[in-house]
């Protein structure tokens, strides 16, 4: 098929790119995918994409590659919705649920996004790709290149958590720990540009990242016939998804596939431990400084500047949401309160969205009886070191207390 | 809707048995789980499966659940299937496929069995359930228990991946370590059971985790557009899996849902670690001896008893399959060499079926241009210890000789 894209458009001042060749950014600023929604309205209708393979794919003419060949997939999509009773009893919220991320490729939602980067490289023909990551976008970026027969390099700070930096290896990437921070990490990638002739995937420095985490919000409208919920908690790190969500709402509208005006609070979830986009709220403020001493276990959140922090408050704001930064120390029971009374996987950075629920509910910003989603971006078993516990040993064939079990 | 249950049947003497209420084994030896196929191909069509949601409950008529309010769901299913163009050419086969089970909740394919366990539980009106586990099977289960609001003990020998202890604690569960092998696990819960009232769903005590395995055989036929492929490679360690795709093939064929009359060779794959069932091939047997000293980085395979024992043997002798044990040594090879020229997490489990592939070609028991289809039970990021590796470390703004780089 052919592909629906009219332009690229820079995000910070309008000027329009040219699509179907190799674009980075404009004024070190991201850029937008844009369509000809008319087109894809009178292409794809509500039932083609109900029958098409349960992946981002069924999407196919919001998407961007040109040539159905270009597209490196390893089955991404469509993640599970599931609704919380008990967590949202917990929380006194009487329709909450959970978008389950954790069932992706590699274990997180990074897949969505570097899909994509990897599909649109592979299409203009680039066979070495590069990033910097503190998480989980090298795994996933290194599973993509494997997939698309591409060369990767991932540059990752030292104290990375150990299975991101295995996952690469296992992948065939070329892997080096840097001393220092993820904008060292960067600081590699750009130097070995001119030599290397890699190609740079780091977040929003490209433009299909976005059109990849859109699919997390086409996906949720899907799932909700074509209804958005009242409020969506999303985990903030470099903020591509609540950008492409938001990005997807807003073309479902145009399109007129929505069955209700009601658009979605959009609200930003961050550690205190790392918060540069709460702060820039909070002082109403559209770029957000260096957050300085970043700390959080939630290691996708531990982004103290984001090139797209821009994009991330105009979205709050636009859709009338608000941004919260969460205790720290209570990472770890906000995913066990998930864990044990529903049983989802819930990773650090996520876990700051029940932490945010609980808040914003005391409130009273989110009322009891409406309709509140978060994202679990990535499952909990990727994180050994933040679940880390002791446990009781018996010694084989001891005899044991029964009554002393149980709850 | 009402279940086509009509019975089980004791898969040793063929005893039936009453369905619709708690059942576990006949003489020590597991059931299956008998439907009215007539009456499933009266009510359910290709047509409606395509149209229902992408999970394993699509196939809901050939499902043991009485009342759909029994289900207890993370949503599981359907994993994707991938074409392995590179890998394959690697191998010398030509139609070489993976169905990825990493992408399941908890990230491995456990979680089919053990929905299908704890719905039947709940169903049951069971409130506290019991395994003995050295793996994933734990972590699914106490995940699916904790989304039923049941009560979960598990016992997990103490050398089990930290990964897998953890989920299963931050999941609620009662998490004990025990000095011992997977048996001695087994002996706590026996024990126990009087004192506690808990229900045992280890593999094959009771009968359903079959039924929840069969949907990988469901969902490839599905995905093959009803025709089955030539060759299924399967990790076996308890081996449910192989012996509920099996059921799941002849439940289809009888139901004449299959477009050709080619069944699949169904290959048992272990490491000479753990090899009980190759041998019990091998010697012409129906059951396998204990197999001593079992050692194997694939902590899934580390079976040394299987209470299926015959079943297994059965199933690849009924489908004309074989049995074949690779060297434990060269399990992280086959990992690395699966992720790096495709970007699946293949876990250790898997690896054994890409050198079982390598075998069984240049034996010439598989010929270059057969399909064979291999399965990816769960993702290597649960195993840091198999993947970990030595990665060199930069300083920041470190010089770097870039013509020292790239492969």
């Amino acid at each position: 098929m052919t592909a629906y894209v009219t332009h690229l458009e820079s995000a910070i001042d309008g000027t329009h790119l040219e699509a179907g060749t190799i674009q980075t950014m404009h004024n070190d600023r991201p850029l937008w995918v844009r369509y000809d929604l008319d087109a894809v309205r009178d292409n794809m209708t509500k039932e083609m994409v109900q029958q098409r393979p349960a992946t981002i794919w069924r999407y196919r003419e919001l998407l961007p590659p040109e040539n159905d060949a270009s597209i490196v997939s390893l089955g991404e999509g469509m993640s599970p919705i599931l609704q919380l009773t008990r967590l949202g009893q917990h929380l006194g919220l009487s329709d909450f649920w959970v978008k389950d991320e954790s069932q992706l490729p590699t274990g997180t939602f990074k897949s969505r996004g570097l899909c994509m980067a990897v599909t649109m490289a592979h299409e203009f023909g680039i066979e070495r790709v590069a990033i910097p990551t503190a998480g989980n976008a090298g795994g996933a970026m290194a599973a993509y290149a494997a997939r698309a027969g591409m060369e990767a390099y991932v540059f990752m700070p030292a104290d990375t958590p150990a299975i991101n930096q295995y996952e690469c290896a296992m992948a065939g990437a070329h892997v080096y720990l840097v001393n220092g921070l993820i904008n060292d990490c960067g600081a590699f990638v750009k130097a070995g540009q001119a030599d290397m002739g890699w190609f740079d995937v780091s977040t929003l420095k490209e433009p299909y990242r976005i059109e990849g985490k859109k699919t997390m919000g086409l996906e949720l409208a899907e799932q909700f016939n074509w209804e958005l919920p009242d409020v969506i908690l999303y985990p903030t790190g470099g903020g591509t998804g609540l950008i492409g969500m938001w990005k997807a709402f807003n073309e479902l509208r145009e399109m007129g596939w929505l069955n209700s005006e009601n658009m979605p609070r959009m609200v930003v979830c961050q550690s205190e431990g790392c918060a540069p986009m709460v702060r820039a709220f909070e002082q109403g403020e559209r770029f957000a400084d260096f957050f300085e001493n970043a700390a959080t276990i939630a290691s996708g959140l531990r982004v103290p500047a984001a090139v797209g922090d821009f994009m991330i408050m105009d979205t709050v704001r636009e859709s009338g949401g608000t941004a919260v930064a969460v205790e720290e120390a209570r990472i770890r029971e906000w995913m066990a309160l998930a864990a044990s009374l529903e049983g989802v996987s819930v990773g650090p950075e996520a876990a700051t969205c029940v932490g945010a629920a609980e808040q914003l509910v005391a409130d009273g910003w989110i009322k009891p009886d409406e309709r509140v989603v978060f994202y679990n971006c990535g499952a909990s078993q990727k994180y050994p070191h933040v679940m880390a516990t002791e446990l009781p040993l018996l010694e084989k064939g001891q005899a044991i207390d029964w009554s002393q079990f149980g709850r």
